[in-house]
């Protein structure tokens, strides 16, 4: 009998951008994660409360793409056997090698019927902070209260997809997340899907966009702790003229949400916190349907959608990914 | 030599609804003030901060009008020497008895450029809070934490005017008003002024409005202590069924805000937080061009105004404010 | 190959209190809980952000014990398997009925190494909120913003242990708890852990105490969203003349507290936010040393313990737990 | 018929360090003030929201002293007035020259009867932020969100007095200040008092200290905007290892506090926000018993005094004050 590999968390989002030096500049100076490392074109960054060698990386490139978005198994054997789980459904899966990405152990490679280029890995480095900025508390690397926003972790990814039901199953059926909040049309079909690994409501949302091409980034989000955090992020975004919509609260998820663009690559950002954690075992969807939107996108907030729903960066294509930043592309 | 008289605050606002309990129960159970007496057709109430007698008075008419505004002098020989001012800048002044108003010593009343209806008094009783909703701490009446918004004070209303100039000059000569913020059009006329005679940046925001009839009321603000009440505000709102607008941050005043219908009269409500205070005797009052209004009006929040900007509530006539709630019209 | 039995979370405390009435004010009006049910001598509560038919169980007693605490596993046959499980372990393991607990399904019983009744149960209704209190949001049952304090869900128990390296080793072994924090003393002997099940740094605390009676049980903690809500439940307990010690923040867990005892039965609540997540599936246990402990304890607020560290309550015996509420002894 | 002379608010505090460099890094890197402008031997410092040239100075010497604390007047003449008034109460007066301290117009120099140095001017210029560090806001000086704790503005200063009472008198007749809150002993003498010009609670407490030596200084205290904003503070303190007491909630002033030691001089600060305002004209001062005092003093948060209460740094004599930092002392 062969367990099931699982996924364990979102582990990071690599980004490309074509100005790489005012995507660092935001990501550090203004979001406030850390940079852990600088090797060959990439950078390496993770948030204040964060362990693992890198939870995003930028990489200068001649379009602002994602070049993938990558998920942390529960155990080592975990990556083979989505590996070979993929093939038996049908999927080309790519070795990605140990050290390929800085601090990062084997990985594998794959595109998910939504068209983003997926890694599953499970060993990462874990590098201590710099002594003058580690934390006194032993459970924290950094110290508390990085500079700018100070985002503790990341949150979540959300997707666009061509089909979302087809893609909502294939994440169930294949990577094993649950459903955990949806919303239907008139023809009870599913539109978006927020899906969980973890107690958190999502790490990822899934979502049919008018028009979407395969691979549409529409975010990632980081974390902070409290609610006020959200609004030192928006004094913070707008001193820094950086473009925004928000804050406020969604009904789904219960969120609340101020969402930015990197002015460098355009990419968005979400700052998120509240929502809740879903600890029941035998939780029931909830369903959304078209009636219900009014007060489940907007709970209370900006009601119109602005950048928030629409913009979207595109994904890397899976080959430019595996031979970006490689010898063989430098 | 006569020393000028002075205001000292904001007093209390008379609000007249054309669905009484619907008021009351948003008011009390909604926003949180306490009933501290009915008297005659009247319900006047107080915020859980508050010691005067009454912030806000509700009482069932026709039209939901706003009765008057009413300010508290200095001292008490202010209220004559405010009668005296002015009569002598020709305008029409009326006597109200003590005790007309429960609670509440012998004021004035008279219509400013703006066409609302305003009261001038400084007597006003200050019943304690009935023993079971009292306070532990001394310094405060009722306890903290009132039930739902919780509101702490009134804290500034937000009028009208067809010639938002003429009423800001008014207010400074006559009623010693200080502008603190004001904006500008192209050709440096005033088009808005946030005054006050505290060190708050406005008791009274005074706007020229497109089509503004004599007497339109913008809103009545009171305050919560901290950023983070206001978005609790925005829950209880929300669960209540209440229109709004909002959370957002104001740049000009800094203020937090989250603008709301009364459902039973459609007076708007404005919860209020942060911004600043001005205790610097040389202020020099900040100016907004037009091109600085992008950021003035809405720092970050919903961009589009909404209800906020233009849903006003008229001013009673000041014949029927005076007769309204005698024995003879009763 | 049999599978693991998992727990998937705390499912709820069973409280007996000598002053029912008060001990039902302080949870329902105090706290927030809301009451689902009361059937024969019991109360059963839950917080606004739950589903479950209760986290809390109130009933009245001789003395005021901690009838039983209790889990709830991930899927319907490990409590079965938990049972056999246990018994090659060598405990002693008793049957539940059905709807015993109301709105509950079979559950088992047994005493762990550290004294306490321990229950683990899989079935539990999930009735809907009552209309009148009912959210308009999907997600929530109940509205948000419940009375008081507004507790969100349960979220941790704290025990006292006479040997608390022998019960962390049993939990570990025996039901799958991992250790997320612990402290040692100067010869590397565990003396406290912190143990979740779920990403929460701990669903249990358990602690060596001085002269500790098997069954010492610490507290009880509910979970509320922002920082500034455990400020406010300050405010909300010194109104109701609650004995409490905080706000602080831990080191350990760095989560903030208000710890605070039921008037009727002295029971002890930690009204907790904050804190961390651990999705990391390699997570090394923080270790704290004696002379890490002065940040590790209380990284600020109240340095002195008070009725922290050592106030605790009893637990029923097994044989009490079995029978009370029983029709035998009704 | 001669106008009294009236005090707008506090105007800044002026700090002798033994220990300059690490001073400064605490209020300029930890506090988050910035640094306006070094001339002579002294750095001079203003809050993020202020807009006069410094409300605090550093300047090293052989001990670490209070060399002043300043007070604005309400109009340039009162300056002259306040002089008259003191000299024909007695006291001594002493003459600053213009830019004597930079900045700053003519001001005159005293000691009242508790001991303290106090100077009184009117003007003072106001400098713009530089323009990398200038908010978009045309209303706040220098961007919001300073870097560390980010503190807003000045708020008030606490005295220790060998006799309160009497000073307490000397301020209200002389000085124009009012009582807001008082302590009594058991034979009703104050032995303490909170009292302001403005609508604060307090712009200055004076407190009975036993074995209080003339010009003993408690803290001067700095504004932050939310509840959070103290928590935030601590985190920071925290992981800059400053002396602190608190977080916590008082009774009197309700407001929330904060009390760290400057590293460099051990001079304290309080981190201060909540309160409440007083815009009642005819404000009865609150007067709290031995009896009282339990709730009065800590609302909530460590009940222990710790530093808060007794440690306290001296005072400058009035001959140095004048003296240092001129020609013939550098």
């Amino acid at each position: 009998m062969v367990r099931q590999p699982e996924i364990a968390k979102l582990g990071h989002v690599a980004l490309v951008t074509t100005d790489l030096d005012r995507s660092l500049w935001f990501w550090e100076s203004v979001v406030g994660l850390e940079v852990v490392e600088r090797a060959d074109d990439t950078i390496y960054l993770r948030a204040c409360g964060e362990r693992d060698h890198h939870t995003l990386t930028l990489r200068a490139g001649p379009a602002s793409v994602v070049d993938h978005i990558a998920w942390r198994t529960k155990r080592p054997e975990d990556v083979e056997l989505f590996a070979q789980q993929l093939k038996s459904h049908g999927e080309s899966v790519h070795a990605v090698e140990r050290d390929r990405e800085r601090g990062q152990g084997k990985a594998i490679r794959f595109v998910p019927p939504s068209g983003h280029v997926f890694e599953i890995y499970y060993d990462i480095e874990k590098p201590p902070a710099p002594i003058d900025k580690r934390s006194r508390l032993l459970n924290s690397h950094y110290r508390l209260n990085a500079p700018g926003v100070g985002a503790r972790r990341i949150d979540h990814v959300n997707l666009h997809a061509p089909q979302a039901a087809e893609s909502v199953r294939w994440f169930e059926e294949v990577l094993g997340f649950k459903n955990r909040e949806y919303i239907v049309d008139d023809a009870d079909a599913i539109m978006a899907s927020w899906m969980s690994v973890t107690p958190l409501v999502h790490d990822m949302a899934v979502r049919s966009a008018p028009d979407a091409q395969p691979g549409d980034f529409n975010h990632v989000a980081y974390w902070v702790d409290n609610w006020q955090d959200v609004l030192r992020a928006a004094d913070i975004m707008m001193e820094n003229s950086i473009d925004m919509l928000g804050p406020g609260r969604h009904g789904i998820t219960q969120g609340m949400f101020l969402y930015v663009l990197d002015p460098g690559s355009q990419h968005k950002l979400e700052v998120f916190s509240g929502s809740y954690l879903i600890l029941d075992p035998d939780w029931e969807p909830i369903k959304w349907r078209p009636q219900d939107l009014d007060l489940g996108i907007i709970w209370w907030g900006p009601k119109q959608p602005g950048f928030a729903r629409d913009h979207h960066t595109p994904s890397a294509r899976l080959s430019e990914s595996l031979t970006a930043g490689t010898a063989a592309t430098r």
